[in-house]
C-alpha cells in the first residue's frame, strides 16, 4: 500500500518519451502534466531534443540531478528495458509504461516484459501497465492521461481499457463530474486490479470507485476486496461480456451454465458491486451514491402536475421491481387540501394545475405527506419542475427556488431520498442547481430516475444482508468415511464416482438419502425389492459407465419378482456389451410422480470464482429458459433462501393454482448442506442432483453426479 | 376529415376566456395564440374586461363582427353551454374545450356534457375536449396550448393527457426538435382519438406521429388504422398501465393472462406501432425514424478507438437481439490496413489510437468495408467523435469534419444507417452537427443507440411482415354442424360447451381430433374401449360439471374391462352427488406420456381488441413464468409459425439435449384454425385447449373448453 502511496503521490516525475509532436502519446502526456499544476519537480526525457515545451530536456534519466520519484515511459518497446533500468538506477519507486505492442501472448512481448519485471524487482521499483494510458490524481495535481483538464471530485477510476477512461474523463468533463484518482491497468504485468482497487478502498479522498473489467483473475479475491470497501465506498462497475459465447453455447449442463454471465452477476451482487452497462449510467448511478441517503425499503411515491407523467414513471419504477404504495386514507385526506379535486392522490399523486404557479405552497407540504408514511422510502417528483418560470411567468422562479430548499430540507430531515425528473434537469436554473448540489438528484429522463432508485434500494439491501463477510462455520464436514471415497478415487485415477459412492458421500455429509441396496445377483435384487416395497427401480453401477440410460442400464417403475428379475438380467446383459468393470445393480424405491415439483441442486468450481451454489426447477427451466439462482461460496442460510425465492419459477414451489405447497425448508436444508461439501472439499469439483423431487414433506434425491478436481 | 381540417386551419379563432391575469390558463393560451404569429383574425371575448393585452375585449361571441370558425372555450363549467351555443350561433366550425371538471363520471359534468354534444351537434360544429390543453399548428402558426413558442418540424401529437403535452413540448424545445401540429384530446366526448389519429396519418406535413395513449377503447380501429399509417408514416407511441393490475394480479387462466399487457404489446407491433416507454426515449426514436435508412437486417458492425467501448456496444447491441457477426476473412484483411497491430478487426473492429489524429484516413474507410458486406446491415461507430480535436489539437477539427462529410455519403450511398456514439454528441461542434443534420445520429449513451437501432430494425421488419392489412380468407367455415351447436347451446341459455360438443365443433372445423365415444352403460364403456384400444380415458359428461376433476369425473389409464367398468360406476356414482343432468361418460384413447410435450392453444374474445391466439408452453410455462406469445386476429400462416418462434420454450419443441423436434407443422395447422374458427365465429368467447400433445408427428387435442359470449 505505501508502495503504491508513493506512486500517487511522487515529488518528481520524469517523463521518457517527452514531446511537442502533436499527436504523439509523449505530447499528450507532457502537456497534460505540465499544465496540471503539480508542485513536485517535473523532468523531460528525450535524447533527440534539447527543449520540449521551452523546457530543456535530458538525454537520459540517469542525467537527471534531482532525486526521481515516479517515471513515465512513453517510447518505442525496444526502448522500455533500458528506460525501467535507468529508472530503477535513479532510485524511482515506480515506473508507468505506457508503450503498447509489448503483449504476453507474442514472444517478443513476453521476453521484454519478463525482462523489465526483472529489472524492477530487483531493484524495488513497481510497474504500471504496459499497455495503459497512465494515471490521474487530483490530489496531487498529477495528470498523466494526456487528457484535458479534469474537475476535482470524489471519484476513482481502475479499468483494464484506456480507451474507456478517455471516455469517462470526456464525459465527466462535459457533466461537470470530477475524479479524485484514475488509473488504467494496462496490461498489468505488475501492480494487479486488486491492489489499486485496495488502494482506493482505503483512500480518504475517494468516495465513489468506478471499475470497467473485462475478465476477471481472481474471483475469491475480487468477492472479498470488493464486499470490504463497498461496506462503506460505493463501487460502480462496467463488465462487459454479458453476450458472450457463454450465454449463447448451447447449455448441456450445469458447468456450462454457471460458467456465464451469471457467476459475475451474483459474485458482484454479493461484494456489493453495482453493475451497470454504460458509461452514462454509471456517471447517473455514481452521482446519486454521492450523498444521496439510502432508502429503507423500495417503496415509491410519485408526485407529479398531470396524470401522463406519473403513469409513465409509475410503468418504470415497477417494471423494475419498485413498488407504488396506495397511500392511507388519512394521508389521502390531508394531501386533498393541496390538489385540484379529481385528481388522483392515492399514489400516484397528482397535484394537477395547483403546483405550476404556487410550487411553493404544494410540493414540499405533498411531499412531506408522502414521506411521512412509512410505506413509503423513496418519493419521485415528475414533470417540468424548473420550467414553471418559463410557462407561468418570471415570478416564479422565486417560488421554485423556496420549494427546492424546502425540498433539501425535507429530504434531510427524513433522511429519505428525493429525485426529480423533469424536462428541465439539464439547463441552467437555479432551482435546479440548489436541488442538484444538495443530494437531490434531477435528470431529464423517468427511466435512469427509476434505474438510479433502484441502484440505491440494492445498496441499501447489500448493507442489510451482505455487508458482513461471510466465513464458512464448523463443525467442519470432513469425517474419515468421505475421505476415504475420495481417496479411492485418486488411487485409481478416476474422477467420476460411482454412484454408489456418491450416495455415501451425501449421506456421510448429512443428506438424507434414499435407501438402496447394491445386488449382485437377480435373487438379491428380489429380496432388496422386497425390504424396500415395490415399485422399485434398478440401476447398473460401473465405473465404465457414465450415462446409464444411453446403454440400457435403468429400469423404473418394477411392480413385483418376475419384473425386477427380468430387468436385472437385462441390466447386466447390456451392461456386458460394454465393459466386464461391474460393480452391480443398485436397488432403489420409485418416487412417486404424480404432481411433482423437480428441482436441480448443485455446487460446482468455478475456475475464476471457486465454489458456486446453483438452484433451478431442472430442466428446461434451467436449460432453456435460465431460470437459475447462483452464489459464490460461502452463503448464509438466509441467503439460501433468498436464492429459491428469487427464481422465477418459485410459485410452483410455494404452491400455485391450488397446488399444495412445497417443503422449502427441506430444500434450504439440502442447498446449505451441498455449500458446507463444497467449502470442506476442495477435492470435490461438482455434485449435480437432478433432478431433487420436492415433496410436500422433505426432499428425494434420485440421481447423483459427483466429479472431482483432476489435477490434485 | 374536412371538419378536422377547418379546425386545424381556421381564418379565425376567438378566446372565450381570454385573460392577462398571469397563471390563469386563459392567460397562457391568450398569450401563446398572440405571440405565434397566427395570420387570421383573432377575437378575445370576456364580459369582464375592456381590453387584454391592448386588444378589444368582446361581451360575448355573438358580439363579434366577423366570421368565427374556431372557438377555445376556457371559461369556468357553469358557462362552457353557454358559449358552445353562442359559437353555434355564429357559425364556428369547432369549439375546443380547455375546461376542466367536466367529468362524464360525476351527474352535473355528464349533464353539461350531454347538453354540450346535443348543442354542438345541432349546429353541426365539432368539439375538441373538454378537459384538453388545447391545439398547436405550425403549418398555420397557431399555438392554443399555452405553452412557449416551439420549433416546427415533422412530429405532430395526439395525446390523452394535456400534462404530457407540455412534457414533451418542453424537452423538445430544449433539445431544438420541432412539431408540426398537437392535439389534446381531453376526454373526447366528440370528435376522439382515432379521427385526429386519421387525420395527422393523411396530412402531408406530419412526418412521424408520437401518440400518448392511456386507454384503448377500439383495439381494432387503433389496429386498423395504425397499420394503415405506419405504413408510410412512423408512429411512435407511449401507452402506460404496463405494470398495473392486469400483471400483477394471479393469473389463473388464459383469460386473465391476455387481458393485460400482452396483447397491447401485441396489437402495437402488429400495427406497426413502435412502443417507448419514456418522453426522452420517444425523441430518441422520433428523431431517428425521420431520414434515417431502414436496416435491411438485425447484423451490426461496431468501430471505435479502443476495445472498452466497443466491448460495452457490442454488449448492449446484443442483449436487445441485434448481432454483431463476424466479419469475412477477406475484409478483415482490408480493414488491417488502416488499423494498429494487435487490435480487433473481425468485428467489433477497434481502430486502436489511428483514428484521433487522422480519422479522415481511418473512420470513413473502415466504414465503407464494413457497409459492403452484406452481413451488415448497421454501422456502430463508439467512443468519443467529435472531441478529437480536444484531445490531439485544433487542428483535427478539419479532419471530424471531412470524416462527417465522407460518413454521410457513404450512409447515403450504401442506403444503411450509420450511428454515432460519443461523449460530445450534445456539445456545439461543426462534425457533429453535419452527422444529426444529415441523418446520421449522434448520442451521448451507448444503450440509447441500441435501442434506436432496434426500432428501426422493427420498423424495417414491419414492413416486410404486417404492413399489408390481413384479411380473413375463405373458404368460410361456417357450416351446419356448428351453427347448430351453438344455436342449441343459446336455446338452453348454456355458455359453456360440453366436451362432446366441443370436440364435435373443433373436428367440423378440421381439426384432428382423437377417436371418442359417449356411453350411458359400463357395458357401452367396455364395448368402446375394445375399440379404441387400452389403456383408456374416461370422463363425466353433464353441463353442471365443470371441473371434471374435482368431482372424481376422470379417471386415466384404464387397462383392461374390470378397470373400465369399476371407473365407470364410479363416476356415474361421483356425478350423482352433483347433479342429474348426466349426458354420459366420454371414452377417450389415453395419450403415452413419456417425453411428451404440452402445450396450450387458446383463442378469446377480447373486450377491446377482439379474437386474439394465444400460444404458450402450458402449465407453469404459461401461468408463472408467462412464456406466451399472443397476436390480434387475423394473422397469416406465417406470423403463426412467427408466434410459435418467439417463445423462450422454443427449444423444447425444436428439440433439445438429444431430444427429437416436435411436428411443428402440425402445431402450427391447429393455431391458424382455432384462428380461423374465432373469426367466423363472433358467438364463440373462448377455445382452450390445454393441454395440447405435441408428438414428434401430429398433435393430440386431450382437453376443450369451449365457451360462447354471453350478451349475444
Amino acid at each position: 500500500m505505501s508502495e503504491l502511496r508513493s506512486i500517487f503521490f511522487p515529488k518528481s516525475i520524469a517523463v521518457v518519451g517527452a514531446s511537442a509532436a502533436p499527436g504523439k502519446a509523449g505530447e499528450r502526456r507532457t502537456r497534460s502534466l505540465l499544465e496540471g499544476g503539480f508542485a513536485g519537480e517535473v523532468y523531460l526525457v528525450n535524447p533527440k531534443r534539447d527543449y520540449v515545451y521551452g523546457r530543456p530536456c535530458y538525454r537520459s534519466i540517469t542525467h537527471i540531478e534531482g532525486r526521481v520519484d515516479l517515471v513515465l515511459v512513453v517510447v518505442p518497446p525496444r526502448f522500455v528495458v533500458s528506460a525501467v533500468s535507468e529508472a530503477v538506477e535513479k532510485g524511482a519507486k515506480g515506473a508507468i509504461i505506457i508503450t503498447a505492442g509489448l503483449n504476453n501472448t507474442d514472444e517478443n512481448g513476453y521476453d521484454l516484459n519478463q525482462e523489465i519485471l526483472r529489472v524492477a524487482r530487483e531493484g524495488d521499483m513497481r510497474i504500471i501497465g504496459p499497455n495503459c494510458s497512465g494515471l490521474f490524481n487530483a490530489s496531487a495535481s498529477i495528470n498523466l492521461l494526456g487528457v484535458p483538464p479534469l474537475y476535482n471530485g470524489g471519484l476513482s477510476v481502475v479499468s483494464q481499457s484506456g480507451n474507456i477512461i478517455d471516455s469517462l474523463t470526456h464525459y465527466a468533463r462535459l457533466k461537470g463530474m470530477g475524479f479524485n484518482k484514475i488509473i488504467s491497468v494496462g496490461n498489468a504485468i505488475d501492480i494487479d486490479f486488486y491492489e489499486y482497487l485496495e488502494f482506493l478502498g482505503d483512500d480518504p479522498d475517494t468516495k465513489v470507485i468506478l471499475m470497467y473489467m473485462e475478465g476477471v483473475k481472481d474471483g475469491a479475491r475480487l468477492l472479498e476486496t470488493g464486499r470490504r470497501i463497498s461496506a462503506d465506498k460505493p463501487i460502480v462497475a462496467i463488465k462487459v461480456g454479458r453476450s458472450k459465447a457463454g450465454s449463447r453455447a448451447a447449455l448441456s449442463h450445469t458447468g456450462s451454465l454457471t460458467g456465464d454471465d451469471h457467476i459475475v452477476d451474483a459474485a458482484f451482487r454479493q461484494a456489493g458491486i453495482i453493475r451497470v452497462n454504460s458509461v452514462d449510467e454509471m456517471f447517473d448511478v455514481a452521482r446519486v451514491l454521492q450523498g444521496v441517503p439510502l432508502p429503507k425499503g423500495r417503496g415509491v411515491a410519485i408526485l407529479s402536475e398531470g396524470g401522463g407523467d406519473s403513469a409513465v414513471a409509475a410503468d418504470n419504477v415497477e417494471e423494475l421491481g419498485l413498488s407504488v404504495p396506495t397511500l392511507s386514507r388519512n394521508r389521502m385526506e390531508k394531501l386533498g387540501k393541496y390538489l385540484m379535486a379529481g385528481t388522483g392522490r392515492s399514489n400516484p399523486v397528482d397535484y394537477g394545475g395547483t403546483a405550476e404557479e404556487s410550487p411553493h405552497k404544494v410540493i414540499p407540504p405533498c411531499c412531506r405527506i408522502c414521506l411521512e408514511d412509512g410505506a413509503i422510502d423513496t418519493v419521485f417528483i415528475t414533470g417540468f419542475f424548473g420550467g414553471y418560470k418559463d410557462i407561468i411567468g418570471t415570478y416564479v422562479e422565486e417560488h421554485e427556488i423556496r420549494t427546492a430548499k424546502e425540498l433539501v430540507r425535507l429530504s434531510e430531515a427524513f433522511e429519505k431520498p428525493i429525485f426529480v425528473h423533469t424536462s428541465f434537469a439539464d439547463q441552467d436554473i437555479k432551482a435546479i442547481k440548489i436541488l442538484k448540489k444538495k443530494n437531490i438528484p434531477v435528470f431529464e429522463s423517468s427511466i435512469r430516475v427509476a434505474r438510479c432508485i433502484l441502484a440505491l434500494v440494492e445498496r441499501a439491501e447489500f448493507q442489510r444482508r451482505y455487508r458482513r463477510n461471510v466465513r464458512p462455520k464448523g463443525p467442519f464436514l470432513r469425517n474419515v468415511a468421505i475421505e476415504r471415497i475420495i481417496n479411492r478415487l485418486y488411487e485409481e485415477k478416476r474422477y467420476t464416482m460411482l454412484e454408489t459412492e456418491g450416495r455415501l458421500l451425501l449421506k456421510k455429509a448429512g443428506i438424507d438419502m434414499l435407501p438402496s441396496f447394491l445386488v449382485k445377483t437377480g435373487e438379491e435384487a428380489i429380496e432388496a425389492a422386497g425390504k424396500l416395497g415395490f415399485p422399485v427401480v434398478l440401476k447398473i453401477v460401473s465405473r465404465d459407465i457414465q450415462h446409464k440410460w444411453d446403454v440400457g442400464g435403468v429400469k423404473l417403475g418394477l411392480m413385483n419378482d418376475s419384473e425386477v428379475l427380468r430387468a436385472f438380467d437385462e441390466i447386466i446383459k447390456n451392461a456386458r456389451e460394454v465393459t466386464t468393470a461391474i460393480e452391480g445393480v443398485l436397488v432403489l424405491p420409485m418416487v412417486p410422480v404424480s404432481g411433482k415439483v423437480e428441482c436441480l441442486a448443485s455446487v460446482v468450481r468455478d475456475s475464476v470464482f471457486g465454489p458456486v451454489l446453483v438452484f433451478g426447477l431442472g430442466g428446461i427451466f434451467t436449460e432453456v429458459l435460465r431460470d437459475i439462482a447462483v452464489r459464490v461460496l460461502p452463503v448464509t442460510k438466509d441467503q439460501v433462501k433468498e436464492m429459491i425465492r428469487e427464481i422465477k419459477g418459485y410459485p410452483v414451489l410455494k404452491g400455485v393454482r391450488g397446488a399444495k405447497p412445497r417443503d422449502i425448508g427441506a430444500l434450504e436444508k439440502l442447498l446449505f448442506t451441498l455449500s458446507k461439501i463444497a467449502l470442506n472439499y476442495p477435492e470435490i469439483h461438482e455434485i449435480e442432483l437432478n433432478p431433487v423431487i420436492v415433496h410436500r414433506k422433505g426432499v428425494s434425491v434420485v440421481d447423483t453426479l459427483i466429479t472431482l478436481e483432476e489435477d490434485q
